[in-house]
């Protein structure tokens, strides 16, 4: 039985037992809201595991958590928005090196079990001072129902908070899922680092912790695609409490965590600033699973295709000549086969126009779901985007990063 | 020497000797604005090659003219702009074979010899009637003087017709390349198939002239992106008429035949509707060509990095962040060692920020350069793009296709 709580807000990274959170204002921000968040395994295990962008070109926060997860033990992560700490330099890494000791020793614990990820402006320097009493403010500040505060501190185009949790009562007890989130590639992405962390009081083990989450992003977060570009920051992290007792068997493991983010990635592209349509790429009948990733992708990509559906019309050719550009290599299909349709109706039927597009009508509701036939095997794949708007446009030419 | 005639319009196709052109009203276009030209080869040589798109997905006017091309013997070429036939079914197939079959006719050639391209909205048949009438029309307008009006001819959302030549005198003789173009992947792609007809009175044999024109294309129309997205119907097509027997060696032609096919291109870029910048990214310091290729594509396709440009903002972090995307065993670099300079100032230098970018000034000027230094060889490549701009998502979300 999965009871996943419909009401805002989730207490998110709170929602396992195990777990303490706050979110605090630091000063980072000019805003003067919160800046500064913190989460704390409490036990009795102390997993922890994270996925980070594959960008080569990464910020200091990445270059330190890297090697913190690398034992696979994490005692607490401390996250600040304002301020992104990429491209800063020697004194960049420096700082992240000083915040994760500052945790350390609020915490009692060494300052390598401590993850580090910020997110905002890229180009400049933290003002160290500020950062440091903001740990202990947050150190200060934490509670078991501090997750809803952790998730707005980490906030930064965001116009809501994201958590979610997922309470699993199987045949190995009852255990949770929690999770915050923001970002993700979205509108304004000089902001949008894609920062996510993860909670479970099941009882897991480095290994699975690791598995499930690689399995668990590549279907959810990877799938996500507002405009093709990759963050110098993002970082995906999965603490492991244990508290609960309850040992799921991996399968289920992966399937709870999966659930979590999945409902944050909906909720990251539902709230793509200045965006008026979710555009759901699903691609079917494909003969691999990266192939139909590949194809899905390709039109998430397309400038054109966004503009189209920004505009309410169900433009079919510009799907078409998007998929047309996968290489035979990547994925196998038939040009004079192609299906396509759009809100389900068939609009092109064996690479030619089948119902006309007047029928279908995009301009009353949010989501917009294209779906591609290959014909070539059993393998589908959705991929998340949202549409070109003017909104982007003055967001990402205007915005000062 | 080298006379490239700055006056507008350069003749175009018909400025070599040996070629009749036309440019004619088929009734195509709902604004009555012409819409067919025919070039014809009068020899005595008739020796034609092409480049098409490599789409997989491709309109009935490609899948023809592939198979004409195939003996590299051309003697015509019949464009109509005002509809694309793409994704008509196998009745668009008949409307492209029966409009060669017509040409054919009117000239006394084979239809097998005729290259066939269309531009325009796509998803719907042509008008064959109106497109047969229109080639009786055409072939009794040929002139030697009608590259101009067949350059106009075969405008869709193109502000100005795209004509170039040049004319080299040199130990061989004199000879001429000539051209003309519209289109190209920029700001109404929709409509935005890129055709090319060049000709050339030079004495080239059909090995030759194929070797040349790959390498033009590809170091010319290759290298301009203006939104990533690959048409469906782009077609380039040489013909050589030899009508100056003059036999230039083939690192001579291929030189000529790059200077036209690189005119057309940056008036292609210049004619970006909407845009407000041309984007020159620079990638030096490659281990190889297709490293600096890969790196320069990454950049010009980020749409946060052109909308940047749109608000006059020298972001020289989302320039590395695309950098950042190119896998190792593509293109080698140290993250660490990247320079990044904008029109002419070291913004960024071994990854970090150098020089404050408020002393990039963009807004006085259309164009910007950006300079990539990856430390790793000496390969050089631009590639071309224009900046992400409102009028951008307007064009492409309004316009019906």
């Amino acid at each position: 039985m999965i009871d996943q709580t419909e009401e805002l807000p989730s207490p998110g990274v709170t929602a396992p037992r195990g777990f303490l959170a706050a979110g605090v204002t630091a000063g980072l921000k000019p805003s003067g809201r919160p800046d500064l968040a913190l989460v704390v395994n409490e036990g009795p295990l102390d997993v922890g595991t994270a996925v980070f962008t594959t960008n080569r070109v990464v910020g200091a926060p990445v270059l330190w958590s890297r090697q913190v997860v690398q034992d696979h033990v994490v005692r607490a992560v401390v996250l600040n928005s304002g301020g992104a700490n990429v491209f800063a330099g020697p004194e960049g890494f420096q700082d992240s090196h000083a915040t994760a000791e500052r945790v350390g020793h609020a915490l009692g614990v060494s300052a390598g079990d401590v993850v580090v990820a910020s997110t905002g402006i890229i180009g400049e320097r933290l003002p160290r001072q500020l950062l440091l009493d903001g740990v202990d403010l947050a150190s200060a500040a934490l509670s078991d129902d501090g997750g809803p505060a952790a998730a707005v501190a980490i906030m930064t185009t965001d116009t809501v908070p994201k958590t979610s949790h997922v309470t699993i009562d199987g045949d190995f007890g009852t255990w949770t899922v929690g999770g915050m989130a923001k970002g993700a590639g979205m509108l304004a992405p000089a902001l949008a680092t894609m920062l996510c962390v993860l909670t479970t009081d099941a009882v897991i083990d480095a290994e699975t912790a690791e598995r499930a989450l690689r399995t668990a992003t590549r279907q959810t977060f990877d799938r996500i695609d507002s405009d093709g570009c990759m963050s110098t920051s993002d970082t995906v992290v999965l603490l492991v409490s244990g508290a609960s007792g309850a040992t799921p068997d991996p399968e289920g493991f992966t399937a709870g965590l999966t659930a979590v983010c999945g409902d944050l990635a909906r909720q990251l592209i539902a709230d793509a600033e200045g965006a008026t349509h979710d555009i759901a790429v699903t691609v079917m009948g494909a003969e691999t699973e990266d192939a139909a990733l590949a194809v899905a992708r390709a039109v998430t990509r397309s400038n054109l295709f966004k503009a189209a559906v920004y505009g309410n019309d169900p433009n079919w050719g510009r799907v078409l000549a998007q998929v047309g550009t996968v290489p035979e290599s990547v994925a196998a299909f038939d040009p004079a086969t192609l299906d396509v349709s759009i809100n389900g109706v068939l609009v092109c039927k064996d690479g030619a126009a089948h119902t006309p597009r007047s029928e279908v009508d995009l301009a009353s509701e949010r989501l917009v779901q294209v779906l591609v036939d290959l014909k070539a095997g059993g393998e589908v794949v959705t991929v998340w985007t949202n549409d070109l708007t003017h909104a982007y446009v003055t967001e990402n030419s205007e915005y000062s990063t």
